[in-house]
C-alpha cells in the first residue's frame, strides 16, 4: 500500500499535510484536500477509519432518521440525503439511514433527524449525543431548514407583481412552525400591500385541494392566484382549475413549494418556491460535525434561501 | 454502562447469545435477535462498532454509488436506499452514500452501485473489494434487480385478458439489459397470442410520450393498450390521450413499470408493474455482506417478483 509520503510527492505537499487532511481536514484549505484526496485516489491509499475512531474515542458514524412515512416524502428526501452524505464523506464519516428508532443500537457520533412528530420529542431529548434536526421545530434544538417566511413572502410579491387580483393561500393543515411561517410570509406581503389575506388549509394531498376548486368554483374569480405551501397542494389546485378551465396561465395562477420533482412532472410546470436540498443536507451535517468537535455550542437555527423558480402556471407579464 | 450480562438477563438469554448477536448476528435467530436489540435500546447499550472492525480486520463500511443524476431518479432510490441502510444497520454496518466516484477515499468493505454506464466498468473491475450492483448488467458481477421480463409478461397478459385489441410497447431507448428483458417479456407474450409486436422507443421522459401521441393520434385507433417501460413514459402516455380523449379508462389502457411515487400522482392512478424496491435494497445488502463474510462466493443474479397493481388507467372488466 501507498504510504503517506509517496501521496505528499504526487500532491506535491508535506507529509504532515497529507495527514492533517486525513484526520484534521477541516484545518486543511478545499483545494490542498482536492488534490491530496486525488493523490489518495490514484494510489489507491484508503485511510483505515476504524482506527482513527478508536484513537480519538469516536464512531465515525452518524445516523440520520426520517420519521416520516417514507412512501410520502421519497422524492423529497433524497437529495437532502446525498448532500449530507457526500458532506460526510469528505470527513471520513459514513451514515446509518434508519427510519425506525427502534433499530437505534450501534454507536455514533450524533444524530441528523426529519420528520418529527411531537411526540418524538421525548426520545430525542434523551439522546445523549449532538443532534440537528432538519426542519424548523419548537424544542430549542438546533436545526437548519430553508427560510420558509421568505419563499412564501417571494411567491406572494410575484404574484402581486403579475397583477392577479385575488391572491389566496392554500396551506397545509398541520400546526408546525414550517407552516406558520409559510403563511406569516404570505400575511405580510398581503398586509404591506393592503390587500385582505384568505386562508384555506388541507391535509397535504393533491386531491383534496382539487376537490375543492371543483366545490368552489363558482365562486373563484378569473385573475385569482393561488400560493399554495406546497408543490403537492399546487398540483392539486393546477390540475382542478385545468378541468375547468384550460387557460391557467392567463386567467388563473399557482405557486407551489418545494421544487422537488413533482413541480417539473405538471403540465404546465409550476412556479414554485425551491427549496436547497443538496445545500440544506450539506448544511446539516456541517452543524452536526461542528458541534461534535465543539464540546459546547450555542443553539444554531440556520435558514436557507430559497429560490423562486418561474414555470408555466403564473402568468407572464 | 450497561453490561452484556444485563442484557442477557433483560433478553432472558444466555450471555453467550447476546455476545453473538453483536458480532455474528447471522447466527443467531431473527426472533431472539430482536428481544436482544429491545433489551440493548431499553439498557442503552451501544456495541462500539470501531473496535469490533478492528478486531476483524474490517471498517464495518460499505459505500453505495448513485452513478445516474440524482435530479432524474430520486424518487426511484430513496426506498432502495433504505432497505440497504436498514439491513446493513443490523449488521452494525453503517453507509457511504455517494455520486462521485472521486470522492471515494476512505476504506469499506464492500460496495453497492447502481446507474452505471459503459465508461463505468473499468472502475467497477479495479475495485479490490466485494461488489454488487442494483441493475441487471452483462458484466458477470453479481446482481440484484426486479424480474423485469416477468413483469412486462404480467403487464402484457393483463392487457389482453382486458379484451384491446392492440397492445403496444413503448420502450425506453437505451441497449442496457432491463430494457431487452422488458422488451422481450412483451415480444414473449405477445407471440404466445399470435399477436403482432409493435415497439416505440424514446429516451425516458413523459413528454417525448406525449408528443408521439399527439404526433400519431389519427392512427392510434380506440381499445389500444400502451405498455411501458417506465412510469414516465406512461404518464406521458396518458398525458397525451386524456388531451386528445377523455375516456381513457374505457377506449384506451396504459400501463406503466416501477409503481414509485410517479403512478400515485397521475390521474387517474397508472396501473403499473410495481418493483419491491425496499425488498431489493435489502436483498442487494444481504448478497453483499455474504460475499464479503465468504472468500469464495459464486456469481449470483438474483431477480425478485414484481406485482401489477391495477389503477385507473386501464379499464377493468
Amino acid at each position: 500500500m501507498a504510504t503517506l509520503e509517496d501521496i505528499a510527492k504526487v500532491a506535491h505537499v508535506s507529509k504532515m499535510t497529507v495527514s492533517r487532511a486525513i484526520n484534521h481536514p477541516e484545518l486543511v484549505r478545499d483545494e490542498l484536500k482536492t488534490s491530496i484526496f486525488s493523490a489518495m485516489h490514484e494510489l489507491n491509499y484508503r485511510p483505515n477509519v476504524a482506527a482513527k475512531a478508536l484513537v480519538n474515542n469516536k464512531t465515525q458514524v452518524i445516523k440520520f432518521f426520517v420519521l416520516e412515512d417514507i412512501d410520502i416524502t421519497e422524492p423529497y428526501y433524497m437529495k437532502l440525503l446525498v448532500g449530507i452524505a457526500e458532506y460526510l464523506a469528505k470527513y471520513q464519516y459514513s451514515l446509518q439511514l434508519m427510519t425506525d428508532q427502534h433499530l437505534d443500537i450501534g454507536a455514533s457520533d450524533g444524530y441528523i433527524i426529519t420528520g418529527m412528530r411531537d411526540e418524538d420529542y421525548d426520545w430525542i431529548k434523551r439522546l445523549e449525543l449532538p443532534v440537528v434536526l432538519f426542519g424548523e421545530n419548537r424544542w430549542r434544538l438546533d436545526f437548519v431548514d430553508t427560510n420558509n417566511e421568505m419563499g412564501t413572502q417571494m411567491a406572494t410579491r410575484y404574484a402581486l407583481e403579475q397583477g392577479y387580483d385575488r391572491v389566496v393561500f392554500i396551506g397545509i393543515d398541520v400546526k408546525e412552525p414550517f407552516e406558520y411561517s409559510r403563511e406569516n410570509g404570505y400575511i405580510q406581503v398581503m398586509q404591506e400591500n393592503q390587500r385582505m389575506p384568505e386562508i384555506h388549509r388541507f391535509a397535504n394531498h393533491s386531491h383534496l385541494a382539487m376537490d375543492f376548486i371543483e366545490a368552489t368554483w363558482s365562486r373563484i374569480t378569473p385573475n385569482t392566484c393561488f400560493i399554495c405551501a406546497s408543490d403537492r397542494l399546487a398540483f392539486g389546485i393546477q390540475k382542478g382549475i385545468l378541468q375547468m378551465s384550460p387557460e391557467i396561465a392567463t386567467d388563473y395562477g399557482v405557486i407551489g413549494f418545494d421544487g422537488v420533482f413533482l413541480d417539473q412532472v405538471a403540465t404546465p410546470q409550476l412556479t414554485t418556491v425551491e427549496q436547497p436540498m443538496y445545500e440544506l443536507g450539506e448544511a446539516c451535517a456541517e452543524l452536526l460535525l461542528r458541534k461534535i468537535k465543539d464540546n459546547y455550542y450555542p443553539l444554531e437555527e440556520r435558514l436557507l434561501q430559497p429560490k423562486l423558480k418561474i414555470g408555466g402556471s403564473t402568468r407572464k407579464k
